[in-house]
């Protein structure tokens, strides 16, 4: 029998109501003849008056008894959706990792799933019965409960995808799939009906928000099919898939922006080998994500700039990182908190040629200034003033004919 | 090292301040240098906002998913205390029953623990670690969850003094301790400082709230002794221990009263062998306890009448129970449902004779009128009107010196 994972996020389940309405979804997979296996994410509300509770007692709660405290709030919500499957005549129950179990390692609070045991589930699956499983969550080698960290559930339904061999895994979310740029920003913007793995990778990575990208890189690697759809109408949502299932002439698939990135420029800055590497260890070593980098040419060759862009909220940091670093000189730092990085990604760019060329005169043309560009294979980012991003999702979405 | 057992209720740990200062508790037994094991119930207020979410889902929960669902309680709570500690500097962490194991058997919501398994928390304590066990619920021999319903973190505390032979038991809760009487009945009660098992068994039976029958007898027949203690305030508490560690002059060591029972006659039943059991089989089999029972000598040898009690609750079902049984023949059913059951109960009564008569006389100078009488070894209880309930247990505290 054809088997498929259904994950339902935490606004998905997060009231009594949206149970029902989703022990309806499953229902209309399972009368299909399919074997289910569900994952759950806890309601929505109940992590974070956890999450509250925990501050109140420690502000250096123990790690191993937070993923025990948050792990109750999928344990709810499995019990309650099992229940209610129950209620309306089928044979279902919650499963805790434990019970299956679900192995994990790395640290608490960002463990990864290492392995599933498949024979009780198994079992469960050929009896008839629909598994409701606690997402974000598993056991490590000692024998706790060890969590995912953030997107934890996906990463959960992939991994059970993985070990049961499923055709398909649905993300049920609260939108209606992915879209070709943020709705918010560009009102435009269109639903994207498939996309490969490697483009749903960079959305991720750029700030969408409807995977995390840790599980559609293990989706890849996989090859399973994800549909992501929304739980709360009954509309086609998007597949992300391998690339040759998709058959399409569309050269870029989406459009992200970032908001507070900041830029620094280090003027001045002595050239000599490494120093870059001078530059970049300490914010390194204290955990600063440094994005796009660009490194002037020396015109003198003593003396060079060099401008890379952060998350805002690392910038006082930074910079006191770079004050106080002993291994490099340099005249002055500035900086800029009001930039915004613009991205166009398609896989159909690697055949196109030009892709770069139509990207910066159609910036150009509405006078829209780019203080940095990284490219990619797949992906041309540019570094424009943060007034300037949502004219420049426009652009771009009307130029590459997105819409 | 000599091993305690302290068990916290739901309004001991019912909010972080409380859980803070739970943690204060259990350290000033630890730094006596003894060996702490703690159960803890879950915040009051939790269990009943998951029941009320169970209830919403379905008018007939799953029964299996039901304790799934009500054991998040636990685990939060321990999970919560055990940082706590951690944050203070100590080793502790919270134990799962299913970590440990603790074992059950019985119906689920109304489980047994039947054993604990001890390597890993003797390996545990014996590193100095205070484990904090989720009380209340163990799991069944199909690896799931299973709660011991009313009371059950109790049984938890008294079943782990009982496998790891703690020299005691600790019961925190929200009152000082067992009393004479209720306070809210008769203000001047006085607290117990001392009471045997069978005494307190009768107590407990006879609706004092502050232990469960069920884990008074488990306590008894493990010779573990039980001191109950406030939370709130630190004040000596009860002992509940067995006979040999008692010196006492007190015949009766308290008093207790029913409300919302109702007395039933069933009157000119037909007397023949066997009458009472047609009568009582089919409450039996609609679990309808029946209480105190009086048959009248007949005095014709050919009818007689038939007094009993039971909850008020049950009263419209036993009158249509009883009118419904084929059985029997009678000519009328008078009910009062305005009664109440007060008892006196103390070892005292085996070696001293005429208790009964001074409970009769004395009650009879305050005009009481008693309906039905029952005595036990240790115990003797008189049905009465509603009205006198108050009265009666002034009367009968100052009769036996109890103040």
């Amino acid at each position: 029998m054809k088997t498929v994972v259904l994950k339902f996020g935490g606004t998905s389940v997060g009231s009594i109501d949206r149970i029902k309405k989703v022990a309806k979804i499953i229902l209309s997979h399972k009368k299909k003849g399919k074997s289910i296996i569900v994952a759950s994410s806890a309601m929505s509300g109940i992590t974070n008056d956890l999450i509250s509770k925990s501050k109140l007692i420690s502000d250096n709660f123990d790690k191993a008894e937070y993923d025990t405290l948050l792990a109750t709030g999928e344990q709810m919500a499995c019990a309650l959706l099992a229940a209610r499957l129950r209620h309306l005549g089928y044979l279902s129950r919650s499963w805790m990792s434990w019970q299956i179990p679900i192995l994990t390692d790395g640290h608490y609070t960002n463990s990864r799933i290492s392995k599933i045991g498949k024979g009780k589930l198994i079992k469960y699956l050929k009896s008839g019965g629909i598994p409701i499983i606690t997402g974000f969550q598993g056991i490590n080698n000692r024998e706790r409960i060890s969590t995912l960290g953030r997107g934890g559930t996906d990463a959960s339904a992939i991994m059970l995808a993985k070990f049961f061999k499923a055709e398909e895994c649905i993300i049920y979310t609260d939108v209606e799939g992915v879209y070709t740029t943020d709705p918010r920003l560009f009102s435009k913007a269109k639903k994207i009906k498939k996309i490969y793995y490697d483009e749903m990778l960079e959305m991720a990575s750029l700030g969408s928000k409807v995977m995390q990208p840790t599980s559609v890189q293990d989706a890849k690697l996989n090859n399973i099919d994800i549909k992501v759809k929304s739980s709360f109408v009954n509309k086609k949502g998007t597949l992300i898939t391998n690339q040759k299932k998709i058959f399409s002439n569309q050269i870029i698939t989406g459009i992200s922006s970032t908001k507070n990135d900041s830029k620094i420029t280090i003027i001045g800055v002595k050239d000599k080998p490494g120093v870059a590497a001078s530059i970049f260890r300490p914010l390194s070593q204290n955990l600063i994500n440094v994005d796009m980098v660009v490194q002037n040419i020396s015109l003198n060759g003593k003396e060079t700039d060099l401008t890379f862009t952060i998350k805002s909220d690392d910038l006082k940091k930074t910079k006191k990182l770079i004050k106080n670093n002993k291994d490099i000189s340099f005249r002055k730092i500035s900086y800029d908190n009001d930039v915004s990085k613009v991205s166009i990604i398609g896989v159909g760019m690697i055949t196109t040629p030009g892709i770069t060329y139509r990207m910066f005169q159609a910036l150009a043309k509405k006078k829209i200034n780019i203080m940095v560009i990284s490219t990619s294979e797949i992906k041309i980012s540019v570094l424009i003033s943060n007034k300037h991003t949502k004219k420049a999702i426009a652009t771009l979405h009307k130029e590459f004919k997105m819409g």
